[in-house]
């Protein structure tokens, strides 16, 4: 069995995107959460949107099951206030989670959290992951490291009182939470070509000198897109972390943390699977995502990340088989419940 | 011969670094410059900061001579006014240039911009830039792409209106350009270990994605620490260009753009020559720098890149000797001049 722990519900029918526009433009006109229920969408709309793109594509691909969670970019929890981003993290996570129950052997649920920019999570956001995890069934959740969306103008990760009672509730709950940002409304940073991948490098620095992993030695962290720069630069963390007295960087940090394989191209792959222990790498795609485009080279997808791992000679077929499915099982401990189900 | 291309001068004495505490703090107090001479460094000390750590590593090294400019950390363009500034890049440039003329065979000058954050570069920027390259015979520049320090809240690299008049300078001086961020003062970034490559990484998308290049044809360049995250996340960003249709990405960025060899590890080395063209790779090891520590695997400092370039089988002899001087003697057009009178 494959599965893709990081796929978003990219596909929704436009009046979704729509609705979010129209929320965040009455916000910043009025301070109000728009008073206008969001716009229903039919069962034949959410199976549409499945069949013809997210499942098409797992099944050319042979992907099984993919952890599928509303899109990223559009959390957008730098806009709107508290009202306003839980009516949208609801409406998000309901259509993932109609999604789910449609196809459950192909999809589970992981939740958008109403995250407010300038606020510290606290009952609303417990709320809406609580309800995602104990009554959808979701496996997991996405943490958004700035909700400020490219100011990174909220605390740092580590900061125990803005984010840890946030790692409480998770770990009452017992998922693990992948580190992903939203929009840029920073011009210098392009969302899914820059923020994204700084910040993931961000979180992992954040991780790395700070003491979260021993204050919740059974909290685990997902950082996708292959760990941002992480790997490529290793020796450089490798080489800081003594220079800090924080000792062997592998010790310090994979019992809590995981990278996932969204790198597009063979050579990035390779250089993940040799640097990373195969135990703290999950298979994923980020489909249908940021690059669409078909590499000349190969004819593939750029975002066809299964032929890499097909591919590679870096690690044995036994460490492929902990990528794609054992590693995920291990991880996400409410997912084999929802596997025997399906 | 081998050059590198991106060297510090990190070993001054602490009176240097106790001069810039002293000149941010009164400026912070008063909004003025500080009124006292900056400290006066022997030529003792500055043979001693120099034989005793940078000439020394290169030796033991085998590098025969270093692109030198001030600390990076140190430039600080987040704090003070323009004569602060000024004062502040006039007396770094100074202590250089004397390093440089100590040991001409072995260091080139590169020179800090006075650049201060929330104002565009103008006349006190160019004139250090020109005294610089003109009468102290420096081979280049280091550009801060967020002189906020970590807020990036001055616009970005392909903003007309802020950085082009900076451009045509360097067009008419002819030099090339190394894009390198200074000191974080936001708590997301550590300096050297976040805020570097996510600013490397950063540069990479503004000039990927803008006619920064169109417009400045012979403009070179320098994305210093391997290029931030990009080589990694090549197919990502050949995916993208593809998508927005920008074409072929390595057409599209070298004949403008080189990174450097500053990567602490052999895969990362490995990768990076895989992925970009040799003739667009310059030899570089960021000494004495970031990282100090020795990897314990192999006895050796991480930063002993010059042993990483040794071991990898990924290119040819010919495209090692390119990337150890050919295309540093190609791109700074000044440095040929300096070699011979060496």
């Amino acid at each position: 069995m494959i599965i893709d722990c990081h796929g978003h519900f990219t596909t929704t029918p436009p009046e979704v995107m729509a609705y979010r526009a129209r929320q965040v433009e009455h916000f910043q006109a009025t301070g109000q959460c728009l008073p206008e229920d969001p716009p229903e969408i039919s069962d034949a709309q959410i199976h549409a949107a499945i069949s013809e793109n997210q499942l098409k594509v797992m099944q050319e691909r042979g992907i099984d099951l993919t952890l599928f969670s509303p899109r990223a970019i559009g959390m957008d929890h730098q806009f709107g206030d508290e009202a306003t981003n839980v009516r949208w993290a609801e409406y998000c996570n309901n259509l993932v989670d109609r999604a789910c129950k449609m196809f459950p052997q192909h999809l589970a649920g992981v939740c958008q959290l109403p995250q407010v920019t300038g606020q510290k999570p606290g009952a609303a956001v417990f709320r809406e992951l609580q309800r995602c995890i104990q009554e959808l069934g979701f496996v997991g959740a996405n943490l958004n490291p700035d909700p400020s969306g490219g100011h990174w103008s909220d605390p740092p990760l580590w900061d125990k009182d803005w984010w840890y009672p946030l790692y409480d509730q998770l770990v009452a709950l017992d998922v693990p939470v992948m580190i992903h940002v939203s929009g840029s409304c920073n011009p210098h940073f392009n969302a899914v070509a820059t923020h994204y991948i700084n910040g993931d490098t961000t979180a992992f620095v954040q991780f790395m000198m700070s003491d979260l992993f021993k204050d919740y030695p059974s909290l685990k962290f997902i950082i996708p897109h292959g760990g941002g720069a992480a790997p490529y630069h290793w020796g450089r963390y490798q080489g800081m972390a003594i220079d800090m007295g924080l000792g062997d960087l592998t010790t310090r940090m994979f019992n809590n943390l995981y990278f996932d394989t969204c790198v597009y191209h063979q050579p990035g792959i390779d250089l993940l699977l040799k640097v990373i222990p195969s135990g703290n790498v999950l298979f994923a795609s980020e489909t249908i995502g940021a690059v669409r485009a078909v590499d000349p080279k190969t004819g593939r997808n750029f975002d066809d990340t299964h032929e890499y791992i097909k591919a590679t000679q870096v690690v044995s077929d036994a460490d492929k088989e902990k990528i794609y499915q054992h590693n995920a099982l291990g991880l996400y401990k409410r997912l084999g419940q929802h596997v025997r189900k399906a």
